[in-house]
């Protein structure tokens, strides 16, 4: 069986980006991703491009062949893939497959999104299209209220405070500082967080993640091939998929998100690991609940423990589980970039190249992505090659 | 190296569907087409669902956990791809690498779209997202506009006449008339097409593909499996995709696509055939003039002759080359779908189950998907297995 590995990253800067447009964003991290793997254009023979809603933020769809154009990879095969919020993972995934498949040698695989040239209004509409926009947008339940309902719930069956969620986003904004892509570069305590105005209640401004612009890329190459152009590959050891229902409402449960817990448990079987011998973990914290829900979910602490555990500092870095040191969604989510900068920092981490946010002896790490309120969840876990 | 199969396939009536949904089209043609694979939907793994512009025709991403959740297949992997009118395409090609890959052995494939939801003024905005927004849409280049352009330099260059654009459409509409899944169900003249309104001179009325409703869908699988299950599969043969700068003005010709071109090229390399021994295809036919590009560009027939070979009748049913024996796009084109549903076409074909369509003794047969005004093209040759 074919192993594939991550030879070389790309990121742009995440924010609000008034100057720069979607392909030049892209183009940005697609060229020092190929620069840092240490190919040519010439050596990359597919393209894949995760771009959650570019037809409502831009009106360009396509972004496959824009791609392509815009980094002078004509002819290779391009494509866009799209999973709401977990577009970028599953550029990742859908790379890794191909390459696996024996199609291809070298893949690049990218993830964009220009969220600010509409209105905040429109970029909410445009969110709102991730989950079920008959059953639940229409009616007027934006994201947020969305995981308002998971938080409540959570909150009620295992008497998670507001506090605890307001110490996730505390957290992440304390990583951020550390990290110079990061869109936000301040600290904020929990009583900014407690007193940032409601959006849907119980989750304030600062338990939500901002609209950014940004855009991520990596080059993926076959492990063999990739052992003879490149130091130090970073191999990805697992990579799995789930999905379930679109609407909240017809979950079986609003504390547990099923795709993530199938993923990480089909990930870790993959991988021959257990939650335990993750070292780092970018996850999915689209709002404060959706990191306690994460932590829960890839069964780094029990069920219904998630909020407990944030307070005791258990995510913080070099502490027991390292969540998010790149900041997160909460330092900014542009959302079709979020699964590829995820795994561009796991790859930065266990280089040893992640700086002063570096996690110490970082040898395998996770990555996970989630479209919508969780109707599908992606998962990577990459090592050492 | 694993090969891939055909072995169900599903699709509705093309149309405008002003008593169905987006959901209900996806639904109904997933469920044909898991009928008549003879599996269940316990046995689907993953899926691949094409759509181009959801998001502007019905508010909606995350297309891939639509069509997971609509089918009942939770928790499988779900994904949607979209490379404009080129998107089905698109979602056979992941799903054979899918298999390929390893990861897999039974995958769903669909395309859908729902293009009537939004007026017609709309729909041609949401359409222009497949070119190049910002030198061709945004100063008014809508797709008629550009393959216009197309038409009127394979006019100047090679002497190719509106009435053998004409031609092709009305060979079309004869296909068409032996569909009962068409759009439309009525012949049409020469001097109809002639008589109908200038779009973009010197494309007409009724040299342009509809706005159309309508979902296709096929379940593929591993050869040796799919024999187990299947009396008849179909095996994919060849299965290629290229791209081409996504705006016009950046291409070297105007008269060739190179992107079909490069794919139909690596298709017949891959399948060890040449274009002569194709029995039948469902090629392009978003514009007339696409019509002639494609048997030019998929090698049917030399460069400038196409309108010439069009007008001897060498294009129709039991000719030379039998092209487009469902009426081909020009008598419907639910972006989304159209690719699938090709390859539904010519799986009939193979089966020798196209009724009054069919096309005799036919062994090998061809779908050629493009996206936008060529940046994107997917062949696949089809054999049964």
């Amino acid at each position: 069986m074919r192993s594939v590995s991550i030879i070389g990253i790309g990121c742009t800067k995440f924010g609000e980006h008034w100057e720069k447009s979607f392909r030049q964003l892209i183009a940005e991290a697609g060229i020092e991703a190929i620069l840092s793997a240490g190919v040519e254009g010439k050596d990359i023979e597919a393209l894949y491009g995760g771009s959650m809603a570019s037809g409502r933020f831009i009106g360009q769809e396509h972004i496959g062949a824009l791609i392509a154009d815009q980094l002078g990879l004509n002819p290779i095969a391009a494509t866009r893939v799209e999973n709401a919020c977990a577009s970028g993972g599953t550029a990742l995934r859908s790379g890794y497959m191909a390459i696996k498949s024996g199609e291809y040698d070298v893949v690049a695989v990218g993830g964009v999104e220009k969220m600010t040239d509409v209105g905040v209004e429109q970029a909410a509409i445009a969110l709102g299209g991730a989950g079920d926009q008959e059953t639940e947008l229409f009616h007027g339940a934006s994201f947020p209220a969305l995981y308002a309902l998971m938080a409540r719930a959570h909150m009620t069956e295992f008497g998670t405070t507001e506090e605890q969620m307001a110490m996730c986003s505390v957290q992440a904004h304390k990583n951020g500082m550390l990290n110079p892509k990061s869109q936000f570069h301040r600290e904020i305590t929990v009583e900014d967080v407690m007193r940032s105005s409601y959006i849907a209640s119980p989750l304030k401004l600062l338990d939500c993640s901002p609209i950014t612009d940004g855009a991520a890329a990596v080059i993926l190459c076959e492990t063999e091939k990739a052992k003879k152009i490149c130091e130090q590959p970073i191999e990805i050891i697992a990579s799995t998929q789930a999905s379930d229902t679109l609407a909240l409402a017809s979950r079986k449960s609003l504390t547990e998100m099923a795709a993530t817990k199938k993923a990480a448990l089909d990930a870790y079987k993959q991988a021959g690991i257990e939650a335990k011998d993750i070292d780092v973990v970018e996850l999915h914290d689209c709002f404060s609940i959706a990191n306690i829900l994460a932590i829960e979910g890839l069964e780094f602490f029990k069920k219904g423990k998630g909020g407990k555990a944030v307070e005791e500092g258990k995510t913080a870095l070099n502490s027991e589980i390292p969540v998010n040191p790149s900041g997160g969604l909460k330092c900014g989510h542009p959302v079709g970039a979020t699964g590829i900068k995820q795994a561009v920092e796991i790859t930065e981490q266990l280089m040893g190249k992640a700086n002063k946010r570096q996690v110490k002896d970082a040898k395998i790490g996770m990555a996970h992505n989630v479209g919508g309120s969780g109707a599908t969840a992606i998962v990577h876990i990459l090592r050492k090659a």
